[in-house]
């Protein structure tokens, strides 16, 4: 990813709310990530404390984040998503130091931002902050998460591409500025990144069966699994209790092509830590108790003492645990709580 | 729930997997509970760490608990799931004291447990345990959560009707065995607990709009709230983006009578604490966003700061915070990460 965005002339901003840690986010130091993107402004202390000093809140300015953010300005330097004129005269009067912001764009994924033609109010907050003092518009930012309704790379592309042209459009109307972009499917099939300034993608650091099943990754770009205990084995009834419920691996799920729920998909991972997929899945979940059917040939798996699986979104199953652990044994901490 | 069971001779071991807190537990104590039941070792060693001796892990045993669980025996006196002779084998070459255990029975619900019929491997772990010096028999435990697809009072009653004679016949056949039931729906509703030597329930501490929903409560009992703060507002879209995603609601939902789903209701909250349904849900959820969408009579409330909402499943809401905050401003600490 740092690469296509080098080769892009678009500065890698990376969404760590993914990983969550501090020694990972040095990971990308190594790769030249001087900037990064996370949810709130607690997970922004949180990564300030490891000297990252340039960091975008990726998630609409509220008021009752004022305080915590004139804390985070004394060590980083932030990009606010500020959506309306009150917030902006009120951070403006509040904050002591000039900071930069957002205007996020909702090209119809219906979640927050502003509607791309509703540019009498997209001018009006421009002109806004012109005149302020500790405002300054920095660019357009837009999450377009319809990419996850793909089932392949050719329909990530074809997903992206009415906000892709949304995006040139506001780059020709606002050229000084900057056009960023932040879904992973996308940024990870489409070949290079003309028309964006700067990318946020963060799920790809692990990806997940989900990335996977809708085209945005290759099996072995999955970097994170869940390793559960099996509880209580039924090999007569194909199936299995796993120590892996929904306060470990969340409640989300993907459809299967025959309709029913997958929260996990089974797995082995092999001696040279290559990934095989298994006929087996964790089907339900109650609190601490996950489900696993398996077909004939993965029966064997759950008479073992443990059983693999890839999460279906590992930002969520990874905001459960405290640390990770790494196939050589290595304990990865992480911080825990949104 | 303590006065119900002490009418009906029936010892209440409520289970805190809900709350994980030592400050609500201490509640229970004032109400004469002694025992309780907890999903795992490391929740049992917390509440061991504030003075509780008599624990129920209830969860199927699994080898990889073995050396917690032989911590644990120092501070408190256990009561396991095991549904196998080689785990009973295990259990008493590798503890140094003897301890009780539970045989989960399966009456159709297929999550963990053994089916009451299968008396031949029931009457064969009795006998096994017998003969050994660190396990002891101590009864029979049932979860059956089918109680949760009702939609009424009468509904939970008749869905535990099966389950509730199973147990009965348990106590004919093995008289000095423990019966034990756990699910708050039929904890709630039914009148007395006769057959039942301990009843498990723990939800109900809290309830949520799921228990609400299918009868087990009324809506003053419900004890656990959302106060989300709300990021963006399109009234005239009839919705908002609040601050509580899959990350602080989880991603549990209930469907409503129209099919759609629903992963937290809107409410009001008046000043003698009342609670007011309103004409809102959160309708979706990304990771840190919720999807809050309202009807025309609830539609000044996205104008507000915050909203209140009521957790679909507080077990799972509650598991992702370090704390409650008490309507007097109290702040209630809790575990964090199972």
């Amino acid at each position: 990813m740092s690469e296509k965005c080098r080769e892009s002339n678009c500065l890698l901003r990376p969404h760590f709310k993914t990983h969550q840690s501090k020694q990972i986010g040095r990971w990308f130091r190594e790769h030249g990530v001087t900037g990064i993107t996370v949810s709130t402004p607690e997970m922004a202390l949180y990564f300030a404390e490891d000297g990252w000093d340039d960091i975008t809140i990726a998630f609409p300015f509220y008021r009752g984040q004022i305080n915590v953010i004139k804390n985070l300005q004394e060590s980083a330097s932030l990009r606010l998503f500020i959506h309306n004129a009150n917030d902006l005269h009120l951070i403006n009067s509040e904050l002591d130091k000039p900071i930069r912001f957002y205007i996020e764009l909702d090209n119809g994924y219906k979640r927050s931002g502003i509607s791309p033609s509703d540019r009498n109010r997209i001018e009006a907050m421009i002109h806004t902050a012109d005149k302020m003092r500790n405002v300054q518009f920095h660019g357009f930012y837009m999450h377009d998460g319809r990419t996850y309704q793909s089932r392949s790379k050719d329909g990530i592309t074809e997903a992206i591409k009415s906000s892709s042209m949304v995006m040139k459009e506001m780059k020709k109307l606002y050229p000084d500025a900057k056009i960023s972009m932040g879904d992973t499917p996308s940024a990870s099939v489409l070949p290079s990144f003309e028309y964006l300034d700067e990318c946020t993608a963060g799920n790809f650091v692990f990806y997940d069966w989900m990335q996977y099943r809708i085209g945005s990754c290759a099996l072995d770009d999955i970097a994170l699994f869940h390793m559960l205990p099996v509880a209580q084995a039924f090999p007569d009834e194909n199936r299995a209790i796993c120590h892996g419920g929904a306060v470990h691996c969340s409640k989300d799920y993907i459809l299967d092509d025959d309709g029913s729920k997958n929260y996990g998909q089974l797995i082995t991972i092999n001696n040279e830590n290559t990934i095989n997929i298994m006929d087996g899945k964790l089907q339900s979940l109650s609190q601490e108790h996950g489900m696993l059917t398996v077909g004939e040939k993965s029966k064997n798996l759950i008479l073992s003492d443990y059983v693999f699986t890839i999460p279906v979104h590992s930002c969520l199953t990874a905001n459960l645990y405290d640390h990770y652990r790494a196939l050589n044994g290595e304990i990865i901490k992480k911080r825990i709580l949104s």
